[in-house]
């Protein structure tokens, strides 16, 4: 399958282009997703309504809605489980901005920065419950079971990350358990709930999973990149973020192995913006970006189980757009 | 019913004398409980064991086992609702804990005494996904919603409470709805649940739904109630704690209607003490206890158009229990 994909490539980043199989399924998510947040008591619908309204790249739902192509999935259940993703996203990105004490989320002020830490969490607490309400309506309870596991999945990520403090994580098997939890899992959600409603064997299930879990776990690798890569105006903060707030990614750990400054990075931080720097500019981020690319190869490898269908041919083609991607 | 209730009140006053109807139930309980929340993340296991083992007095396990003893429920889906119930109990304790920086709960020092505030909230986000998870299993998608807006209903009233700040809620009104949402959610999901789970009619669904909302709401003025007039030590935090963090319960809404010192209360802030001990020796304490004898009434009455068993007379005798109880 690598000249399958590396024949798409240069055809794959316009994201839109490679969701056309599923245009209408994703128009129909847009306008469900805003009825879904709206909510009587003000201060809440606002925030939710500008969130969702505020855009977003809608991945996981467009992954939900592709894995239910492999079967005869009914229609609605795609489609509210396309929601009930988007919504438990949308509701961690809340809580992440808190976590890192963002101000900005795709250019406008963070519940964070406007609300007390108690009530941005239970904002987020409140979008999960109705995730839940909607996912409820699939009435398939081995979906109930793949969101629930996934909200423990990301609440357990989620602590052991604020408990880490400092130069955490310590290693890079910690690393990638914690980009499974926070990245992977909803991913995997995606494409395993889409999996169970399409009626798959359970050797697909597994390879629509196989498929969300290293397509997961490639695009956190990328973001973690762009924290270096990108520039202040395009990521809407800082570049290197994450190693100022102390939280070590994998182009650090490429870094630190293959660079005799890296030895002693915590001892660097007081200069962090030569160390971001040094960072940027080193063959960490090729080494880095590798891995992803090597990552999206398994997500793809894992698909050679299904017989080539434009929706077969969308999985591959997001592949390469989400470890291509510069945004 | 009135006099059944009078003739019933002297011997209620013993929980487990109440509930031994369904004491082999709770007993089963009791041991999921404990296997409900073990968690391989040490941290995590050791505050949710602590919490469960620390007791309390599973009243909505018990409300939601005596609900389904109306018809014929499957007992491990009954039993099932009962955890799930209990451990969403559990997860507002941490939150609520949070909310009013309460120090202990339970005579253990409370989760956000020892972590940080975002650790705290995510424990009790993690435990909710833990109850969803174990929802799940009953397999029931009337059931997932009752979960479902349980905690939306908990969710926004804990945000309504948080934006409220000092002298809130405003009014007697925007009281009863505030503990509806923070208590009275929770005993009505245990009894609608039950009910739905025993195969019963809507009207009979109704009725437990009837039951549930007044116990809730006078189980809550019962608490708000001992937030004056028990002591320090039963308590484990000051008395009139609720006042001094500027939150207004029934009693200071009698003690305002009724008292010429209650006109400028919000300018007596300052003599708290003081305040707190007027309100404790005023009729607002009396009038108060008439409400909530009055709203275990409404609950008890809603029970009449079910025949009379011991499971019916379980649920007459924890209602006065509720009311009379002094801690």
């Amino acid at each position: 399958m690598t000249n399958q994909r590396n024949s798409r490539v240069k055809e794959t980043l316009n994201l839109n282009s490679i969701l056309a199989p599923i245009q209408s399924e994703l128009q129909l998510v847009e306008t469900r997703l805003r009825a879904a947040v709206h909510v009587d008591y003000a201060p809440l619908g606002d925030v939710f309504e500008s969130l969702i309204e505020s855009g977003g790249k809608r991945i996981r739902p467009a992954l939900a809605i592709l894995a239910t192509k492999f079967g005869p999935a009914d229609p609605d259940k795609a489609s509210t489980l396309a929601i009930t993703v988007e919504l438990v996203h949308a509701a961690t990105l809340i809580h992440d901005d808190l976590i890192d004490k963002s101000p900005v989320r795709r250019g406008s002020p963070t519940i964070n920065s406007r609300w007390s830490g108690t009530a941005t969490v239970l904002a987020g607490d409140y979008l999960l419950a109705r995730a839940a309400d909607i996912a409820a309506n699939i009435d398939d309870f081995r979906v109930m079971h793949i969101f629930a596991r996934t909200l423990m999945a990301i609440c357990e990520g989620e602590i052991r990350q604020d408990f880490g403090g400092m130069h955490w994580p310590p290693n890079r098997a910690e690393y990638y358990r914690h980009i499974d939890s926070k990245t992977g899992s909803l991913f995997v959600a995606s494409t395993e709930g889409g999996a169970v409603l399409a009626g798959l064997s359970e050797t697909e299930i597994g390879a629509l999973e196989t498929y969300g879990r290293n397509l997961g776990r490639a695009f956190q690798i990328v973001d973690d990149i762009l924290d270096f890569t990108s520039d202040e105006q395009q990521l809407g903060k800082p570049v290197g973020s994450d190693l100022r707030q102390g939280t070590y990614t994998l182009p650090v750990f490429y870094f630190m192995e293959q660079d005799a400054r890296g030895a002693n990075i915590s001892a660097q931080m007081n200069v962090i913006d030569d160390l971001v720097d040094t960072i940027r500019r080193s063959p960490a981020i090729d080494a880095s970006k590798a891995e992803a690319r090597a990552t999206v190869q398994n997500a793809q490898d894992a698909l050679a189980i299904f017989p080539d269908t434009p929706y077969r041919a969308a999985l591959i083609d997001l592949a390469n757009y989400v470890v291509e991607r510069t945004l």
